[in-house]
């Protein structure tokens, strides 16, 4: 399917505002720069301007932070590419609306605190631009229903800038899924499993730990991340994992989510670790944590199949996001690097190395863009999801990964608090196409594109 | 804690019948032999008999099933070790009753059908002997309560015959999670993962595929296993892996399951496989099956752990139980044979090979009885799940696993299956201890006795 043939059937699915986006009004018919602004130049937003600067066809117009260093750190790494001075929007916590305004941008990366995603992404759009927005792109149900409603009244496009679509294990296996290797996909699992103890946890100089301190006293993510694990007992960061498995399983797109339950342990990494490395008289040993330290969701889908999402961010364990995809074929888990498919692998009742497979159904993408990737750095994943986005607004079209999939994905982490504080109760997961999921078709990674 | 005291702390619980069990009253003080009845002498059975006759202080006192050809496969290896003929129980359905009445027997080893293992536990316990059931225990939730109820009116014991507590590395962990090496435990995976279809559907002749026949023309589990695939959708074998990890987590015993939730993808595999081997005529191709392919069950304990059951045995793959026991210091992994502890393990946020930990921590019983166990083949687990039943009547003590760890246990298959029919609905579970598993101390191998 061509990008230009979705734009025009999402155009026909959405309100009608949005058939003459706004976005399309102030820019050359045949576009070849494509002019970003970002929001948030933190740590992750340096990473996305970094990536960006790897292409000569892409203007970084302005940066926004409200941290001076930060401003500082960014602007040095833009000259230091020779590139042009940007314009600094430093003002105050809402000086991203003056960014937004600019005439001259077409698209503004979000890499800032998940509870501004939305706020300044909304903005965004609102001006007729494309929002590229970190993940979780929201926090609260109502967010993920105001970005869909934003596009729908504007046409602006919003893209998640879920990575971990782009692994080069997960997209061959998004490969063989389409193929039809592991038969009828029935199950899968995937999660964020991480210790980042060091990450909420730090003294407020370098980003992983070296202290206990968090909130105002942090630095980076200890600054404003902490918090959600104060406040929230849910999955805070289902994306990484959900968002692969979501596009093998179609969601949005012939698939839908119908229903989840969510289970949680009781949280005691991160004051243990406060009492280990700073005493039992430190403040933080009397913060009370909500969040459970393992946290664990299933999802059940229209069409039937199950998927499991684990939450593991407060123990000390080694990083894995534990993908497993499984159909009636066979299955692929991450774990243990084995691949199973009967009929196919050496010896029945016994796995296979991984590896072969991964590497005969590596996808359209790496093959085409490995070496531009490579030389990128940082795995690939991060060149990858940024140049969807890039392409997406140089050619006109909706992005690879959209708003539908930024409000589902990340509705899961609001709904997954309501069934833990009920006893792990099934929730309904809301439809955010409005039924637009039974008659939309695929648009991620279907060739070489984005 | 010794056994004896154990017995006497037991009774107290129980109900004033059981102040002086029947059993007690038909023997010898000091019992050097262990009279045996088996009911149920398939395939299962006849590797009890096997197991039991590598003892010398076991007699073979009785034998019952209602197949000719069991009989006579049983009896013949009973006669090729030497030993007298034993009496034979095949007239009838019910004639496992009269073995039940026999006075010269002290315990009676079951493994018949799942919808059998009640109606005749409770004939046994009646009668005062031992009864020794194969897992799991009960497939509906009153038939927990029976055997409850049976072993506090007359203080018969039940013992779940669960092998893979047994299991050398799944003991070498429990021995680790008592020394407290992986923290305070929160969360545990555990599962059946294993392709019975050609268990469930064979050729009549086999036990193992060439067909795909069950109920009157199946053979052995096909004969009643498959029909339980039929009419329930729900986690239909749950204590192979549930049962250690209620052991390392003490449920019953200071611990007790809180409710849970289950989840299940449709129902495909052994349709696909009646199809692919048998053809679209063939009338087991209309056979409408109920049991979800893979089926999920999250278990909430009252202490705040979390367990996630995994049954998955209508698709292709590998064998596996899939356990992860993790804590607030590390966790060990069974798929990728991995462990972390923080402090232990080589380096940070990176995984150990777990071989080295589980031959340090070698439990007692695998050191002090290895020979014995290696002797009598089978990886030595049903060696010692046998040894443990034997053992505990020898000495007239409860057995290592008792009536509560089968009623427990076994009840999360018809809740699994409650909680599927209501789009995976928080379900409680029971608890058949009646509150004496806030008091209650652990019984399972303490040391190298049972």
């Amino acid at each position: 399917m061509k990008r230009r043939k979705f734009l025009s059937n999402s155009l026909i699915y959405s309100s009608s505002t949005a058939l003459f986006p706004t976005f399309l009004k102030g820019l050359p018919t045949e576009q070849t720069k494509v002019r970003l602004g970002f929001i948030g130049v933190g740590l992750r937003g340096q990473n996305h301007l970094e990536m960006a600067m790897y292409r000569s066809d892409v203007e970084i117009v302005a940066i926004c932070d409200t941290d001076p260093k930060a401003i500082a750190i960014a602007n040095k790494m833009i000259a230091d590419k020779g590139r042009p001075s940007p314009a600094i929007y430093d003002k105050n916590e809402q000086d991203f609306e003056n960014l937004a305004k600019r005439s001259d941008i077409d698209g503004v990366v979000i890499a800032t605190p998940w509870e501004w995603h939305v706020p300044m992404a909304l903005e965004v759009m609102k001006q007729g631009k494309y929002a590229g927005v970190e993940v979780s792109a929201t926090v609260k149900l109502q967010e993920s229903w105001d970005l869909v409603n934003m596009f729908e009244k504007t046409g602006s496009h919003c893209m998640i800038l879920e990575n971990v679509c782009y692994r080069r294990d997960v997209l061959a296996t998004l490969n063989m899924v389409r193929q039809g290797m592991f038969g009828a996909l029935n199950h899968v699992q995937c999660g964020y499993q991480h210790d980042l103890r060091e990450v909420k946890l730090n003294n407020g100089a370098q980003a992983y730990g070296g202290g206990v301190e968090f909130g105002e006293k942090g630095f980076s993510e200890a600054k404003w991340r902490t918090q959600h694990s104060v406040d929230r007992n849910g999955d805070l960061y289902p994306t990484h994992g959900l968002g692969p498995v979501a596009e093998m399983l179609n969601i949005n797109r012939g698939n839908q989510f119908a229903y989840l339950t969510s289970m949680a342990t009781p949280s005691q990494g991160l004051h243990e670790y406060i009492v280990n490395k700073g005493g039992t008289d430190h403040p933080n040993a009397k913060v009370n944590f909500k969040c459970g330290d393992i946290v664990q969701t299933m999802i059940k889908c229209v069409n039937g199949e199950t998927i499991l999402i684990t939450h593991d961010t407060n123990s000390p364990r080694p990083y894995s996001l534990g993908f497993r995809v499984q159909g009636t074929k066979g299955l692929w888990m991450e774990d243990n690097k084995s691949i199973y498919i009967e009929g196919v692998s050496t010896k029945a009742h016994r796995w296979d190395d991984a590896k072969p497979y991964l590497d005969k159904y590596d996808h359209p993408l790496w093959k085409t863009h490995f070496a531009d990737a490579e030389n990128a750095g940082h795995g690939g994943i991060d060149y990858f999801v940024l140049r969807g986005f890039i392409e997406a607004i140089k050619n006109k079209v909706a992005p690879p990964i959209d708003v539908y999939d930024a409000a589902a994905w990340s509705a899961i982490s609001p709904l997954s608090e309501q069934s833990i504080a009920k006893n792990s109760a099934s929730i309904k997961i809301p439809d955010f196409t409005r039924g637009k999921w039974k008659t939309n078709k695929p648009i991620f990674a279907l060739n070489d594109s984005y």
